[in-house]
């Protein structure tokens, strides 16, 4: 006989201190979004690209020579007119689908569900990328400041993370007015050092460039400028447009109209993130900036292209500069909060489709979708500390993922408009057509130029993730099959045998053997004879106090309560298959913790044992001491 | 609705390889012992004391100075005249005693209950203290011979902790074959060394003896040789009798005539062992054998007494006194195997009297204390790791256990002459009481001179040991007194009120429904809303297959299952104070383990959130998917 304790801890008031009261249902309207707090939460991801996107051009350039870096504006006026396209033909997406959807949506509703499952997992990959990117990026503008903190990248990197996550467990509302503030700042940063350093001149202040770097500064064996490897600075710089996805899976989150505030927001983001993109990479051009990377030597101090233009700019203001780091610091970090938005709203219509567990499909306490959130940073952590805390590793995987995602969602574009043949269609299937095409020769080049460096994971993940997707929906499909009330026919009800386990006769098994009474007329009493000298005594009690229940007594030569009693109720099983078997548990509850250890607590081991037979009910009854 | 698995793995085979086949409970009379075998497991521990009580004198006596050495002998003549004294007076023990139970039995017949708990707190913790002392010692042989070890003397130690530990697991037949050769092997070994060193010269043999040693070399402030100090060597010397109280305690153990084998086997065991450690301290003595102990600087590389009376006696030859010290670690680790029959046996002794946890009198499969035999080993190895493996400082501690339950022991003896008056009752009272003076001054000696050194901490553990029995008494006389039917009237049964919750309604459910409607017909079901957008379905398909069941419908604004339903439950119970009230919780079983990753596993969390509800049964009724 084991017993329970009754202890209870208010769970309810942590849960509140850390994540707020709990939210009703009715109040899920008004979580909506206004255009000035949805721009900071989907926009902060694109924007934020502009601290590595540069960069990223910088690194690969190098690999011809210092003298082919001046190439880094063109190749970057490329990736703008690049990225208007990819933002029109999402414009054109969002008014397909007012109520969201985004990449999986689209792919799976103009390509099919295989095109579509592949879509999702291409996205989920890219927003836990999002994630570890965005971080390691910002953790690299703190480093480029204290540099004393660049052996610590790897614990910032997770401290960041999981910051975001409790902010995003409390609610996506309060997210917003939490990330309004820095976005804004830092798209007045940026303008601001632009400004200064183009039009600087004018009034007598331009930046203090770095000394031409000689041909000699080489990265790894230099080539010469080849096509090959500006169309891989241009795959590489493409990561700007990482996020711009962002806005159209989250219609739903915006105010009505709907469609035409997230359109507009999609527009706004567009011209603001091009903008800063090539100021940043004419400023890097213009002042000699070379990026050399963290290496793959483990040295992960590299100081960022934007510390190093800001250092041109304000002339080594320390103070200019410190602003200008943090504010790019400040809107990576919350760049990675546009995946705490998106990848629990993506996992959740998967799982309502059924490709992945139905949990991630429950809202929270307040409102937002708790489980798909911690997945996310669950994932996020086992990435950097796989990794560690490098953004230049994680870029190219990071672009394979997002590519294939553009690619797949304008390619369904295109499917769409030539299936449906709307007012203008076919000039929207071209821009989408050469969106598309574009975004695939992308992805070609990335998976070339850049596999060997850790794209290749993603590709491999890909098809595992789609394969993982059929075997949850194959499941759920053979429950609902199995659940179906369909050609159902009501049964009449079975006998009903009750065996009661009477460890001693006391009043500990009373209520017990009441409820057996209770329940069926077919009851019997079960004692496992472990101490044969006791059983004399207990067929004495039993006369006296068991009433008309047979006592049944089983032997158990090697002094085990489990094996007999299993081994009988499989013979009582056997004995009368068509019947129903209850087995009633007498259990007696203690007052105080430590009184536990002072009883066999044997009960959850038979409960384990006995869950294996089928068709066996297994009750506790419990008996309290105080 | 949750789900469990059918996973089973069959530890019956793990268990089988480790402790071999159970054995059934007929088989316990096969268990005992004949004398031969007897001897080993219940003298190892008297008799190995020979290992560290020549060297407990000479530590003590240096205090003094080296001149103090030539005091060993006479000291040594002490101790074996109290020894003699201590194994009479347990002979009359075993005859008084047939069934067994050494201090704590005769503690407590002849001085009461309360003495009879201080006894069995200091056996016990004497018990612990034999393991760590023992196997310290033992170990300490070991590193005396390959030195190189001395830093592993730790983890040398616990390994043989848990070594020990499984072969009682095993069962105590076995242990003892395992065990005779060793001890009978060590007694050979020393009485050979012993008769090459005392006789030897009749045959031109001498022992090469160590230098005489300078009056200057001094242990700590010498302060010449006083009485107290005289007093404080034989104190310490008398860990030679640690051990003799064992066979009392196993009467029991030996084959019939029970008492009269026994108190065979205690007087060969205290011939052998006099012998031995007077001819140890003779040798130290005649060859100016200095130990000066593994000091406090935690310096554990001192060379044991015996390894350098085996260098004089053996002329330095390593390969003799390579098997002395080996028959020594042997013995020694062996002799913590006493505390392995023991301890199991005192512990299941104190549980049946209700001042232990009932598990420790629990037979297991091998028919030996098994829960006793952890306990130990666990106590052991939190000493060994706490103060390190050391013999010099769990010696102090260990004799002042020893000495209290001597004590007392011999004191319930001569209580109980002066009240039988036996025949011959006053010379018995008379030799029990020199007995019980002379353990009593050497406890005083012990805690006066040695307490700073540790023996506070036995004296700080006895209260607390006490306080502890008394509470775990209360509770099993408070459940006795709470589990007894004088006085029980039979109830009518009250009316039965069955609830069954119901998140859906499919096929899952309907054995729960079906059970509800067995056992009671007042049944409802209970449907939580979380979504209520479902609801409207929900009562459509209640309509057509809920039959005659009332459906009750219940609003949850902040989406938990687990609040509404605690507090329906509550308010049913409310409504119904004297009925009887059963939740059924319907569950669906899935075939694969991964799958059950795909539901919410909420099943568990309701049960313990009802069980916090008074004279509510749970019970789950199993759906299988396959």
């Amino acid at each position: 006989m084991g017993k329970s304790s009754q202890v209870r801890l208010d769970w309810s008031l942590v849960r509140r201190l850390i994540f707020g009261s709990p939210l009703s249902t009715e109040q899920i309207e008004h979580q909506r979004l206004p255009k000035i707090l949805a721009l900071p939460i989907f926009a902060s991801d694109a924007l934020s690209s502009t601290a590595y996107a540069t960069q990223a051009i910088l690194l690969n350039l190098l690999i011809a020579g210092p003298h082919a870096l001046h190439l880094t504006l063109p190749v970057s006026l490329a990736v703008v007119v690049l990225l208007w396209i990819v933002v029109t033909s999402y414009s054109q997406t969002v008014h397909a689908y007012p109520q969201g959807g985004g990449t999986y949506i689209v792919s799976r509703d103009n390509l099919g569900v295989n095109f579509g499952l592949l879509a999702a997992a291409a996205i989920l990959t890219g927003y836990v990328l999002t994630v570890t990117v965005s971080i390691t990026a910002g953790v690299q503008q703190i480093t480029s400041f204290f540099t004393e903190l660049a052996p610590y990248q790897t614990w910032l990197a997770l401290g960041a993370t999981w910051f975001l996550t409790l902010a995003n467990l409390r609610g996506a509302k309060e997210s917003g007015m939490l990330f309004a503030l820095p976005t804004y700042f830092f798209i007045f940063c940026m303008l601001g050092m632009i400004a200064t350093g183009v039009f600087g001149s004018l009034f007598g202040y331009a930046p203090r460039p770095y000394p031409p770097v000689e041909q000699t500064v080489v990265h790894t064996g230099a080539t010469g400028i080849s096509f090959v490897l500006i169309l891989r600075a241009f795959a590489s710089g493409c990561a700007a447009m990482t996020g711009v996805e962002a806005v159209a899976d989250g219609v739903q989150a915006f105010r009505p109209p709907e469609s035409k505030n997230a359109a507009q927001t999609l527009f706004s983001m567009g011209a603001i993130l091009g903008t800063i993109f090539l100021g940043i990479s004419y400023l890097a051009q213009t002042n000699n900036v070379v990026y050399r990377g963290t290496g793959s030597e483990g040295d992960t101090s590299a100081e960022s292209v934007i510390s190093m233009v800001a250092r041109s700019v304000f002339h080594d203001n320390d103070l200019l500069r410190a602003v200008v780091l943090f504010a790019t610091a400040m809107v990576l970090v919350l760049a990675a909060n546009t995946a705490y938005a998106d990848f629990p709203r993506l996992s959740s219509i998967l799982a309502r489709h059924g490709y992945m567990p139905r949990q991630l499909a429950n809202l929270g306490d307040r409102l937002v979708f708790s489980n798909g959130i911690i997945l996310l940073s669950v994932f996020a952590s086992v990435l950097i500390l796989a990794f560690g805390a490098s953004v230049d590793r994680f870029i190219p995987m990071y672009a394979v993922g997002v590519f294939l995602a553009f690619t797949l969602s304008q390619s369904g574009m295109v499917k769409r408009w030539i299936t449906t043949k709307q007012k203008g269609w076919w000039w929207k299937a071209l821009m989408n057509g050469m969106g598309a095409t574009a975004t695939a020769i992308v992805l070609l080049v990335l998976v070339i130029t850049r596999g060997p460096e850790g794209a290749w994971i993603v590709l491999a993940v890909l098809p595992v993730l789609m394969w993982v997707f059929q075997q949850i929906y194959r499941h759920y499909q053979k429950v609902r099959s199995r659940l179906t009330l369909i050609g159902y026919e009501p049964q009449p009800l079975p006998p009903h045998t009750v065996l009661v386990l009477v460890p001693d006769v006391h009043r500990g098994v009373v209520p017990a053997l009441e409820y057996a009474r209770e329940i069926s007329k077919d009851h019997r009493a079960v004692h496992i004879e472990i101490n044969p000298a006791d059983t004399q005594r207990l067929k004495e009690r039993w006369e006296q106090w068991g009433g008309d229940m047979p006592l049944v007594i089983i032997e158990s030569p090697y002094r085990s309560l489990i094996g007999p009693l299993v081994e009988y109720v499989r013979q009582v099983r056997q004995d009368h298959p068509r019947h129903l078997i209850t087995v009633v548990l007498p259990e007696f509850v203690v007052t105080k913790w430590w009184e536990r250890a002072l009883h066999n607590n044997s009960a959850f081991l038979i409960k384990l044992a006995l869950g294996n037979i089928r068709d066996v009910v297994i009750t506790n009854v419990r008996y309290y001491l105080d």
